[in-house]
């Protein structure tokens, strides 16, 4: 309601693209007799008003049977609104625009083409009675600053925002508005490819009634409560940068943006601080659990600005998985970066725990034996060795097509996401041998030449041996490997934490693993209590007598494979990381002395503590 | 020579930093008499002169037995130019300062506390007979220009400057020199760490002679022909930044400046583009072979603008080593950043092999062999398969200390100066599986945790079963591995090639590698050949031949080593990579499988062509 000239129009078609209302214009109610009435400078009495009120109180009342509505109305008196209301009274509300006559004057006079001559006003204003019970709006401000506001008061704005709904972006959105969370949904609009992803996903979906879908990112925040809290689910990379240029101009300081992709730790440290420049919150936030676990909860790791983390701690924690005290697989991680670093290093442990598998499935395929018989023997090691991956891996070995196993006609060219390829450069960066990520990794990258792979069989021959192996050797040599692996994720983790002073908190990472996320497992159950009172997995008296017993099988499997020729590096890396990690003795004097021979690199000794750097004029006869 | 205020003493000075010739102001030789005489305003006669002249007639003729110098005098007349001559006609020559009248005027009033009045130059003109033979420089120019402006006239400018007077460059000057190039030296003067670095290495060495020697930097761009040639043999990293910043202004358009450190490849694309913007060109060049190799004849590997390399290529292709053919073991590499990168590649090869020998050494040791043992076996090896690193390798393990051997007492922690790391993280970026470099380079990262390996050792317990191996089987699995380092190292160069655009020349490559190099070989000399006819090495039917008589060999080896304990990581992932990379099946079919459950990542098939993409709806139970 207000004055003609105080915007209903241009608020209201706003308004409905932010609450997803529709808008009508009161004006379009209009009988014929009354426009012509006013065009010709009469203006309306009372009677002429009477049907045109009681027809938009008609309107409203069908409206309101399936949702509700936004209708412009000058409304002026309170007998008007009497009649706009009537047995609607706890339904509707007036939002008021309120401006001075001189504000309106000028907008009509520069107005063109509107029936309504300027000259009306006056009597406007005569017979405007102020409601008492009202959204008031000053129409000084800007539409988006009047638009937010109504619908501030009104208590339509949603309290969370999510950008992007791939797969991982939906099922968040649906778990979220499971949680009852009011949340507003946006997806871009890319013609012929991405249309209305928002509004159709919202109609899918009856947990999703009370969220507001859109491809406008402009309606989309305006229909945020502030400071805003917006969740973005979009691909790591350019797409992440371009959204965020998009969002900056439209958000207000002190809004709080969470980047929920896989993206680059230094990525987040610089987007971070460029919406600092903003004073906008930036935080990093580490999503696993795939699609499922999105939707029924999964494993979060935030990071950021501890201040600004608390603002959206309640979402978060709220869709978080539990773990077995019920406490949410969600925790504050440190400061900006790291809570896409520690993601990155949980995807890197996926890896190598993937390649175990396929390694393990590869070997048992060799001494004959089909998917279903590889399952038989997974699902008894559920008793002893459970894991999210396990679980899936005899899922998928019994899963059948045709007559046959479906895994059979999968091609064997596996793909990367690049958090892998990431914790592996994070490795040599930071001088962790975390080699059977870099194994896993290496792994797939042989995998993808598969045109080279069938080349160099026919050039090399196949090699069809079988390797005298047990279930029980493989059992123990794939537990051994495990505890290899979580040792040098977690080794890689303490390393960056001191490195880029995060003081990470290992056994809470392991905490918030255990549920939720792919790794999640048995042993990762165990690892909040280890890693609390041990420097690292290898150092834990427990995890010894653990090690000592398996890794013989360990060793004996890798040799099996090895001499039959069946590939199986992540396992292979296992047994070589632990025999050379456990020598007090290795052999890195020899590439000491070569080069000190060659390149006067000097080097240290044994038997003076290490502390003097010694030369030695290596005899002279290096050329061949 | 010149007028009074023609700029004698400044140029003269800045002329002896410059040629490093000592500089004597005539003026200082003047009797007593003579000064008292021009300090009142009477013009000096010839009776006056005859003296003082005589007196650095035999100045001049004193220093040019030991060398040569620089006199200011203002040998106005033809007169006096012949009593300073006298006798040394052929040695002396006259450097005329010339300026008009007024531009000199001008200087003098300028000038406070000279003891010869303005008034006199009246006088200095009148007498002043422009010599008929001499350097003439016209002193309206800076004096910078003015300098080396007379120095191109004297021919005293240097053909090559080289910065940086650590071990890799000096034994490059001595290089340089040997080869009869006449070069200009810098290092700089850090009090008390680094002063007269170059003026003392110069004196070391008789080669030297006619080099120059510099600690300051604008007189060592002085000294050298323009377009200059400088090589920069400073640490990679910050201190090329530094140098590169200081010596920028002091450069012209078309000089050319080598980085012969161990830049890493982005980094020399930058500097690249840095010095294009001020018309200077930049040439990335990798330099191997140690000191010895530096000296005697490096493998050079220079990339950049093949324009700006021809005017380096003389002396390039001089001080490198030679093949067999007696052709440099230099080449040029390519674009921006592809000499670094292809050097970082022979760093990473260099990497595998010396780990290579490191853990055959440990095998040995292991069963009980002394380090003569060792060397005597591998000197049996030369004969089929010797290298540079072997050779050493013999060197080191026969050098005896205090009734033992030194390689007992050096401490087992390796040190690393990036190139193998980044060659790792190259690998890892270009989806290359160089599984051999990472093993490697993890296998120096494990040494260096040498506390934590002696903790473990205590925990784990002492492991010394000795492995069952005769030196046949040995050898075969070197060679064998050796083979596959070569392969990928060789791998990484045609991803590179193809993913930057260089289009490096394989089997060149190979050929600049075959001397000069840390991994020069007998294989390596067969490379240039295999490479051009082979995709790859391990397609090469020569190779392959090889590969299958000495993979048994490599297999039984790795078991062993494995079995008893023994850390061999550089062998285990050859037969690991072997084993993947010539296998037409895999078990990348469970890892795409385990995505597809998980991430909904989809995978393709093995039985449509793996042109379409699938999607499986699989159980969905998986919840622990």
């Amino acid at each position: 309601m207000g004055v003609s000239g105080s915007g209903k129009t241009t608020i209201g078609k706003l308004l409905s693209l932010s609450t997803q209302f529709p808008f009508f214009d009161g004006d379009d109610y209009h009988p014929e007799a009354n426009r012509a009435k006013m065009a010709s400078g009469i203006p309306l009495d009372d009677n002429d008003r009477e049907g045109w009120l009681q027809a938009l109180n008609r309107l409203a009342a069908t409206q309101l049977q399936s949702g509700s509505c936004i209708i412009a109305c000058s409304a002026l008196r309170e007998k008007y609104r009497d009649i706009l209301r009537k047995g609607l009274e706890t339904q509707v509300y007036f939002v008021y625009l309120r401006g001075r006559y001189t504000q309106i004057m000028e907008r009509l006079q520069a107005r063109r083409g509107h029936f309504m001559p300027a000259s009306l006003l006056t009597s406007q204003f005569d017979i405007l009675e102020a409601p008492r019970e009202a959204v008031i709006a000053d129409i000084g401000n800007d539409p988006e600053h009047i638009v937010s506001d109504i619908m501030e008061q009104l208590k339509l704005q949603k309290e969370f925002g999510l950008i992007g709904l791939g797969v991982m972006g939906k099922s968040l959105c649906r778990n979220l508005a499971g949680k009852g969370f009011p949340i507003a949904m946006y997806n871009r609009h890319v013609p012929g490819k991405e249309e209305d992803i928002a509004v159709r996903f919202r109609e899918e979906h009856p947990e999703l009634q009370d969220s507001l879908a859109f491809d406008d990112l402009r309606a989309f925040t305006r229909s945020l409560q502030t400071p805003r809290k917006i969740m973005l689910m979009v691909p790591a990379g350019t797409p992440t940068d371009e959204i965020l240029y998009e969002l900056i101009p439209l958000l207000s300081e002190n809004d709080t943006v969470i980047d929920g992709g896989n993206s680059h730790f230094t990525d987040t440290r610089r987007r971070s601080e460029l919406l600092a420049a903003h004073h906008i919150h930036f935080i990093g936030c580490g999503v696993s659990g795939g699609e499922e676990g999105a939707l029924n909860g999964p494993s979060l790791m935030p990071g950021g600005d501890p201040e600004a983390y608390k603002t959206v701690q309640p979402f978060l924690e709220a869709i978080a998985a539990r773990d077995r005290n019920g406490a949410p697989c969600c925790t504050y991680i440190g400061p900006e970066g790291s809570g896409h670093f520690v993601k990155m290093v949980h995807n890197g442990i996926e890896y190598a725990e993937m390649e175990l598998l396929a390694e393990i499935y590869l070997l048992f395929t060799r001494t004959g034996k089909n998917p279903d018989d590889i399952a038989g023997i997974l699902e008894q090691w559920k008793m002893e060795e459970n894991s999210f991956l396990l679980d899936i891996t005899i899922d998928i070995l019994r899963t059948r097509e045709n007559g046959g196993w479906l895994i059979d006609s999968i091609l064997d060219k596996a793909g990367n996401k690049g958090t892998g390829n990431w914790t592996a450069i994070a490795a040599a960066r930071l001088g962790i041998p975390a080699t059977m990520i870099v194994a896993s990794l290496f792994a797939r990258y042989i995998s993808a030449f598969k045109e080279e792979r069938i080349a160099m069989e026919a050039l090399y021959g196949t090699r069809d041996s079988v390797p005298d192996i047990d279930e029980n050797t493989v059992f123990r040599a794939y537990r051994a490997a495990r505890l290899i692996n979580h040792h040098q994720g977690f080794r890689l983790l303490r390393e960056a934490s001191e490195a880029y002073r995060w003081t990470l908190d290992l056994p809470e990472l392991a905490r918030i693993w255990t549920n939720g996320c792919i790794i999640r497992s048995d042993l990762m159950e165990q690892l909040p209590a280890i890693l609390s009172t041990a420097h690292s997995l290898l150092a834990h008296p427990d995890i010894a007598t653990r090690m000592k017993s398996w890794n013989p099988a360990l060793a004996r499997l890798v040799s099996a494979g090895v001499e039959c020729g069946i590939p199986v590096p992540a396992l292979g890396e296992a047994v070589q990381y632990f025999n050379g990690a456990t020598a007090s003795r290795g052999s890195a004097n020899l590439i000491q002395a070569q080069r000190d021979y060659f390149g006067a690199h000097t080097y240290r000794r044994n038997d003076d503590g290490g502390t003097i750097v010694h030369h030695t004029a290596w005899k002279n006869t290096g050329n061949l």
